[in-house]
């Protein structure tokens, strides 16, 4: 049987990737320290529970195509008091941001149409990306300039006749680079400009720890037309199982297309969406204690990696991930040796290769993605384990 | 901005495009009976709540990409009673059996590649369809012959070199056609013979009224590599809102292929797949006496149809649905003048007009889909006003 060109040049999950030879350490008896994965440790605020428990409606019904009122009501409250003004039709739930961006591409992306994304990027775009028959046209960074992009020549030298939009993740997944205002304002300048959309993908947005101002693209109300932004409760609430997203974007043309897939797809899960409209009466001191958490986390792997002769790593500003160019030939292989041949009184560590997260072939062989969503005990540990593993594979 | 031709080929949905009529009869003050919306009004089984109620971990964590093990368990547990056999590895958890067929169709359609639907079908196929770059071609039936279409010429006459698969929703959303196990024999030869998947949406299958057992394209083993599975905990336990739908086939490759899709939106809803996995422990008698009340109301409709003259209908042998030939020129003008014009003791009512449910221009124009989804005195009510509205309208 045939299969469609398009899943055919899709992948599994390179995060992924390593989870049987994981599954045969720990059968050894090995405890594995995961900085591999962004599922964070903090706890579902109780309001999501207390709202879905509270559901007494004798029927689970459909919700509204476009989302439950209350929902949307409460992410516009939100963004209102970041002092973003949307109109009721601004914005369409969804199943995560996942969905929320798998629309936009449908929408805007045909065969051979190109998206500018910096890389190395989220992996999974590629496949939102591919099944439209589009592809991801990288935007190039280097660790040595801590993954830098917001660069005007940079980012116009990638711009051809095929480009569609400017897509960055702000803060970064899996770079950790946040733009200042006066960057974001460039990249939106440069979108206007080449008649391209901007999507900011926002879901790490309160993940700063330089004291920064929360921001949006949709900051920039004179490029309605070009802004779209996708978000999530997901890592925001630590709710990532609830699949509760939002696209907002003020272009009615592009909402009009949108709601087409939402009406296709009938709706995003009932009960998922009553309880993330309870999470946004969370209060800034829920924020604040988790980005003390998660900046303290930062500064523990940070402290871990200064000590690695060889390492290059600029200390990232946002989301819980750090990226870094570890003193190692190959870190598909290195991550492979950690699980298969090292061991440090049992314990050994798991990281994200680099390689998944780029576009360009051969780019990203000697980098990782360490995911800080562990406790500080266990960062400690896990950081001792990758200075320990390097010595080791080096030593071979 | 220029938006792709995909979505530029997508519309709304034909079931809600007269939502704002029915929105202005509600403010004079008309009271609408609305056969028009699949939604049942059955209770959801406790069990689904008292699952998501006894949920206590902390962290609403991702659940994994192929689904909660407790779900898929249920799935195959509840498919082993049927005596269907499937290995771990047939089923994949979806959002809704919307996701699920989307996955497949993500899966073989290139652009310009087709797929066999009887029509009338329904309607959001097209919006699953389009988004891949391919096309539904119809396989034509008529109200006069109950809308069948198990013969081997009819369906060997659409099948050319773009034929990619053959569709059939089983029973049948919005015609009501099940199909017998020879019919079903027949449509898997052909798919084998050439060389196409067969893919059945089979979301209503608890809904047949004729006794018969309850049937599944994955009986026919020999088809293997053929056969793929829609299946849905919406329908069958009046969960719409949950969203949990799962894809099952056996064939590996298009397993392996779906997987990537899985793991790109990363999961589905983690509380509302504990719910659905709750939903499988209702017993026999949850379904004997859901399908006991569905086919009193198919009766009560099917006499009131009885009594318009001109009305050319054949009873529907399941899902809850009746597609119908009504004796006017136009059921979406007729639609349009019984929210605008119509109404008795200040009643309306409404129905699915024709036309959306087909894809031949011109088809269906002087049919409806009624959807028997209410309480017996209104669906009496209903049908006395669908049939004074035919009267008048046809005397103006």
């Amino acid at each position: 049987m045939k299969f469609s060109s398009k899943i055919e040049k899709c992948g599994l999950s390179p995060m992924r990737k390593f989870h049987p030879f994981a599954v045969a350490a720990e059968a050894k008896g090995r405890k594995i320290y995961h900085l591999n994965i962004g599922q964070p440790d903090i706890e579902t605020p109780a309001a999501f529970f207390d709202a879905v428990k509270g559901f007494t409606q004798p029927v689970l019904e459909y919700a509204p195509s476009p989302g439950i009122p209350s929902f949307l009501e409460a992410v516009r409250g939100y963004y209102a008091k970041l002092g973003i003004k949307l109109a009721p039709g601004d914005l369409l739930a969804a199943t995560g941001g996942s969905e929320a961006l798998e629309m936009v591409l449908e929408c805007i992306l045909d065969d051979g149409d190109e998206i500018l994304i910096p890389e190395p990027f989220y992996p999974n775009y590629n496949t939102f990306t591919r099944v439209t028959g589009g592809l991801i046209h990288p935007i190039p960074t280097t660790p040595e300039e801590g993954y830098r992009y917001a660069d005007r020549s940079r980012i116009e030298a990638e711009i051809n006749e095929h480009t569609r939009a400017i897509m960055v993740t702000n803060p970064g997944n899996p770079t950790g680079v946040v733009l200042s205002h006066d960057e974001m304002r460039l990249i939106v300048d440069i979108a206007k400009e080449h008649n391209l959309f901007v999507i900011g993908d926002e879901v790490y947005r309160e993940f700063v720890y330089g004291g920064e101002g929360l921001a949006t693209m949709l900051e920039f109300e004179d490029a309605a037309e070009n802004v779209i932004v996708i978000d999530s409760v997901s890592k925001r609430f630590s709710a990532c199982g609830a699949r509760v997203g939002v696209l907002i974007s003020r272009n009615k043309d592009l909402m009009s297309h949108a709601m087409k897939y939402c009406q296709g797809r009938l709706c995003s899960a009932t009960l998922d969406q009553v309880g993330a409209a309870s999470l946004y009466t969370v209060g800034p001191d829920y924020f604040a204690s988790v980005r003390d958490e998660y900046k303290k986390r930062r500064d523990t792997c940070m402290a871990g990696l200064a000590k690695i002769p060889g390492v290059v790593c600029e200390c990232p500003k946002g989301a819980f991930y750090i990226m870094a160019k570890l003193p190692v030939d190959n870190t598909d292989t290195f991550q492979q040796w950690l699980l298969e041949e090292f061991e440090d009184k049992g314990d050994t560590v798991m990281f994200a290769p680099g390689e998944g997260f780029y576009a360009t072939p051969g780019k990203g062989k000697d980098e990782v993605r360490l995911a800080y969503v562990l406790k500080q005990a266990d960062l400690e540990r896990a950081m001792e384990l990758l200075a320990l593993g390097i010595q080791a594979y080096n030593a071979r």
